[in-house]
């Protein structure tokens, strides 16, 4: 088992990142202040993890909420179940809830952490790759809103992220490759030897070889807790993790919540971002070539939904954190390995790109 | 006009307190750091304040929201409302959300710009005396739930406070009276020379005499942000803000929000915690009834409902943000000027007093 501390001062935290770490108690448990627990996860991971987790806690006032799963359920209405749940049982101020599940679990839960009580402590245990390097480390919580996608929610730190790799075997194909997006998007933003070794690699990371997953969360995590580390409320550095999720949530909002995944979403945003990349002359041809090609091994969408015009992008863009006063702001590439900070992009520079996007300029 | 500094390190800010304060548009504006501004007000404040206010902000990108007025509003529902008006105006991060109301308006628009985006600025101008002398100092905001009140939301302080105690001309006589309630409470916990004053201008404060408005928001904004200078969160001595109020919460939530307001409900509360400290020997008879007495001719109640029964309360003060693993905990008197911290009280200790309350032990 392998550990590395987000360094957040006072707020700081460990992950464990290792084969088998849901069957070791102890890790759990010294996290866990008082004798009140909550675990929320999901109708997928229930069946499969949920007695392993909560075999741990039998000295504990346990209490579980099972959400339907989807990014669909990722709203304010489902926070009220687990609250309604956290309330009949009269559970306090130093209750623990635990999101055992994927990044919708983990957001969700960790946002009413944030809210009950007017915040509680949390664990995320991820059990899918896109929650284990991304979405589990740096204390983004919070919910949709049908006008715009994660609108609500707050910065709220867990006690700790315990990482199991073994989960992922029973990951389905498109939720692995949702994760492997993401994944990419850290060698693209800070490492050009990272995005090598994954276009090197990526058979064995489908083929769920377990060096592999686990070389691939250890340098993700690694990227995520320095960044994190040097911008916890994303004021500056932290926004280049957006790569690719300008147009991604865009196309998530505008499709409807669920249809993609968000990793899916983020792929095909991504080489969205690329490609705006090169007309702006950062990015040549071959740099396109190869971002299109690795998404594509890796089984992920690239190519925009075709009923997602460029005006119901520029509306849906119009909505996002990292814009000012109204003005679109996006994160693209200098190169393969580094990521540009917020660039403003002009209505007609953006609009020209979303409606020739993979065509010659 | 007279400011004040809550001083809490890079979360500091200005207190204005004063006559006229919502003509000085200055006052305002150097507040605003962006040109969207979100005004949340209510039904009754709109026709009476809004346009002073709206007045100021023509050269802004001006929304306005106007909630039902009511403790029965403060929901999370409500906070959709708010929410959608943001994210269809695309108001970016650095929007500003201004609250125009009372302590409901000030906690649902704070808890709304706590999560909005994870967290823009905003701006209290309480227009009720329980916002201006309480609710408005101190960055805690939330919404109630069915099973407990201010169960969910944040700690997040706003950019400034300002107070013109000329709109408390217009307050209703059982809104004046409820902020009172916390006045009283104010020297209750801190100064019995604060609770000797109220007794002797009780007629002036009713009266609505400027100077005796102006004192005692002076002195109740003095106390308030002493304390929560000293412990932000609530983690010691801020407590004892809460004398009153786990049986004041228990009542509000039994009787249904909206049919006492909160400063009612913390009247009565704070004679039964009198009446309980009392029975514990650290009040005699003649305190009680010095505090019984100011409530009264503040025209507050000071007698539970009668449909409230022992267990009633029980059930219902089992859910507080002060308890531990399920133990009741209480703020009481040591003597007037003085509270205690949290006490864990034995349940046949609580049933009898709850009981008994106003008997002879």
């Amino acid at each position: 088992m392998d550990t590395m501390q987000v360094q957040l001062g006072e707020r700081s935290y460990p992950i464990y990142m290792g084969a088998d770490n849901l069957n070791n108690a102890e890790l759990l448990t010294r996290h866990i202040k008082s004798k009140q627990v909550l675990v929320v996860t999901n109708e997928t991971i229930a069946p499969l993890y949920l007695m392993q987790v909560t075999t741990h806690l039998q000295n504990y006032q346990l209490e579980v909420v099972v959400l339907p799963d989807g990014e669909q359920y990722k709203t304010l209405a489902t926070m009220e179940t687990i609250f309604a749940a956290l309330l009949s049982k009269q559970f306090s101020r130093n209750a623990t809830i635990i999101a055992l599940g994927g990044g919708v679990i983990g957001d969700i839960s960790g946002f009413a952490a944030a809210c009950y009580q007017r915040g509680v402590p949390f664990i995320q245990i991820p059990t899918t790759l896109l929650a284990q390097v991304d979405s589990s480390v740096g204390g983004k919580t919070g919910v949709n809103h049908a006008l715009g996608k994660n609108m609500i929610g707050a910065f709220y730190q867990p006690q700790c992220v315990i990482i199991d790799v073994n989960v992922l075997q029973t990951l389905d194909d498109r939720q692995l490759a949702a994760g492997v997006a993401e994944v990419i998007k850290y060698g693209l933003i800070r490492s050009a030897d990272f995005f090598a070794w994954i276009e090197a690699n990526i058979e064995s990371i489908l083929a769920r070889d377990q060096n592999a997953l686990t070389y691939i969360v250890e340098q993700s995590c690694g990227h995520k807790a320095e960044i994190v580390a040097s911008d916890e409320r994303e004021s500056g550095i932290r926004a280049i993790l957006n790569l690719g999720h300008t147009f991604g949530h865009a196309i998530e909002t505008g499709m409807g919540y669920g249809h993609y995944l968000h990793g899916e979403a983020v792929a095909i945003g991504t080489c969205q971002a690329a490609d705006l990349s090169r007309r702006l002359g950062w990015l040549n041809d071959a740099d396109v070539n190869r971002i299109v090609a690795l998404f594509k091994k890796a089984g992920l969408p690239t190519e925009p939904p075709a009923d997602l015009l460029a005006e119901g992008y520029i509306n849906l863009m119009a909505v996002d954190k990292k814009n000012v006063d109204g003005d679109i702001r996006l994160i693209l590439l200098k190169k393969i390995g580094e990521a540009s900070l917020p660039v403003s992009v002009e209505k007609s520079v953006l609009l020209e790109a979303l409606n020739n996007y993979g065509r010659e300029n």
